[in-house]
């Protein structure tokens, strides 16, 4: 018997849903073989992290008069003074007027909120949108939470409004309207495409979404913002949140992890009442606060104006890196595919010609792996729907980790196994 | 309508269930009126606090060559070699024999290992066994977690063996033994009683719950020693999981809360490999790993010392603490009131005579807020059961986070409205 059985009834219906997370073994690969260049990984631009300004945020805290105060129990919804910062800053980005902290929550990471909203709303079977493709992570958490997950067309601009209406519109017309509880919309260089949701679509999509739902009340949006801040281009795009002015319909989720550090799991979310309600309690069981030291620390990068300062200096260094990362794909790769130039985050999404697979079990992977270069194949961010065939010509190639030499090495890398394989 | 109302069918069956944290309003009440002086919380002492040590923590690790790691992701199990330190610390302790890092996980504190264990054996109606009375904080993920939660009678060496065994005989002659998921047991300076489970007692319930129960495999133990390294009187007692030496049947959990710093919310727990399995699965979707920076700090303070040493200077504090309270207690109580003294933790159990109620509508509550002194109300410690009625003539005051001169005026008007009461 492996050591891992357990009888399946033995385990709650979650556990007998969830998963390993699909690309696990993927991100493990470069730490068993240094060699290999990964393109693949989520995680931030390592030489910028915020060293210095951490130590000097964490010398004052615990040199200063309220010195102990960081190091004991918090409150489950986090610091009181950084919702209060976060009101401001949400305030400022436009996102509303008058925001109280008390309807601010802090959470360990942005996919703690993502977990707590799921966790509160979502019996098996209830129906959740979300872009296709969209952030793997949530696609797990919802799985285990026995959702039934349907994608929603997206294009250059985000979400297609169409689509979204037509979508709607079968559920109303198969009766299982009243099951959608979630929308889950990342409207700012998506993950993995890099698009965004230009201000016309979000119009149009809260008024499809108020029109077929009872928003607020049955069917909540979720605005996954976690790269609004690594903007380098363009202008900026106000919150799909914006037009949810009575704070019922929408649960806008922020992140201070890709724009300063992802290590202080520090999260931010502005959330309807009713939901906030809710989440707290679950978040009360599950760990009654997140880290107060963090959440100190975090609080006094933004005052002592460490924050904006970083943040600022991460755009001019990602935009330098997706520059880079282009200028190799047009040099390396074949005319033939063709690369999305994101305006923020960190994601290039590529597509293949028809046909040709970039799947865990393609012979692009295989050959991408024999040159010691990884991507994410395309595949993982589509959600799996029963009867419908999802693209499988992808890959999300990621400018955030990995070094300038690495991104010119391991674009060279990949364009060679691409080219091999389209010959 | 009220604004936190959802219809009951938008929520999840655990949303439906969750309520709010019992003792919530209670741990309000100092901060709006700060003349009050709560003996209820169970915040550590604030005075105590390693601020200097995390103060140099931090120079040191962000002053390092490897200063950027600590800032970006982690790993969902918990950074590396904070496992291995917890293994070398386990292993010192007698927990066991060469302990693998890959079997250690650490959480977002003790709380959370407790529900995501919970998340990932507890179906609707399944059965828990908690110490009676036992971890308030606790029963509430466990109501969410729609548990069947019943309490076994507990004395001062802990709970009582054959009390154990006539609640799992009765479970077996009613056909309900297979729905029996956990056996929950705080062995070291429980809270609230402040009370540990002798070695002999140990051997025993291991004994018993190996005989009746499928352990490892259908029922498995949590053992809660987040209290352990706080004893300040008495020999040291073996862990309950040193009995399970295939590492199958105990999950042993642990924390740097109480030790060194909540403010951190770094805890390590020792699991069975196929409980572990479906734990990390868990944590993958609730928030992939808990704050990389804490662990790093507290990997710091642990290699230079600074751990151990100001857990040795607590151990000392929380001993003058508590002796202060039981020299209080034993000049401003009546005689017929009997204080537990405990060896370690934070803890002082009271019980009134027979009859006195301390409960939250008491006559003895008010009094006491009236004299502006807060304490715990031992009936939110018991686990709620159907048609059994349990004791409401206890009470939970903390020596933890207040101050020395705080005991000595709490205890005072505590002991005055005791008096007033059973005049």
């Amino acid at each position: 018997m492996d050591k891992y059985d357990l009888p399946q009834n033995v385990l709650s219906p979650k556990a007998r849903r969830a998963t390993d997370p699909p690309i696990a073994w993927l991100l493990r690969m470069p730490i068993d073989d240094p060699e290999i260049i990964s393109l693949a990984a989520g995680f931030v631009d390592q030489q910028s992290l915020p060293a210095k300004e951490m130590a000097d945020c964490a010398r004052e805290l615990l040199g200063g008069d309220e010195n102990k105060a960081s190091l004991q129990y918090g409150a489950t919804p986090g610091f009181l003074p950084l919702r209060e910062e976060v009101c401001r800053m949400l305030e400022k980005q436009g996102a509303g007027k008058n925001i109280s902290p008390e309807e601010i929550m802090l959470t360990g990471g942005s996919q703690q909120l993502l977990h707590l909203i799921t966790d509160v709303l979502i019996s098996e079977g209830d129906i959740v949108l979300v872009e296709d493709p969209t952030y793997f992570v949530y696609m797990g958490t919802l799985q285990a939470a026995g959702a039934r997950v349907m994608g929603v067309a997206l294009d250059e601009k985000g979400i297609i409004p169409e689509s979204l209406e037509e979508k709607l519109r079968s559920l109303q017309s198969s009766g299982a309207l009243e099951k959608l509880k979630l929308v889950y919309l990342m409207t700012y260089f998506q993950n993995p495409t890099g698009t965004s949701l230009t201000w016309e679509r979000k119009e149009r999509v809260y008024e499809i979404l108020s029109t077929y739902c009872d928003l607020g009340r049955r069917t909540f949006v979720i605005e996954d913002a976690a790269y609004k801040e690594l903007r380098f281009e363009g202008e900026d795009i106000p919150y799909l949140k914006s037009l949810d002015t009575q704070n019922r319909a929408v649960a806008l989720v922020g992140s201070f992890s890709k724009s300063f550090s992802p290590g202080l799991r520090v999260a931010f979310s502005w959330l309807p009442p009713q939901l906030l309600h809710h989440a707290l309690r679950q978040k009360g069981n599950e760990d009654f606060g997140s880290s107060n030291f963090c959440q100190h620390l975090m609080h006094r990068a933004i005052t002592a104006g460490r924050y904006s300062q970083h943040a600022e200096m991460l755009r001019v260094r990602y935009r330098e890196k997706r520059d880079l990362m282009l200028r190799c794909i047009s040099e390396s790769f074949p005319s033939e595919v063709h690369a999305l130039k994101p305006l923020g985050g960190m994601y290039v999404w590529a597509t293949l010609p028809d046909g040709v697979d970039a799947g865990c079990d393609s012979r692009l992977f295989k050959e991408a792996l024999s040159r010691k270069v990884l991507y994410v194949p395309g595949e993982f961010c589509y959600c799996p729907e029963p009867g419908v065939e999802k693209p499988t010509n992808n890959l999300r190639i990621s400018f955030g980790m990995v070094t300038e030499e690495n991104i010119a090495d391991g674009v060279a890398r990949l364009g060679e196994a691409v080219r091999y394989v389209l010959s």
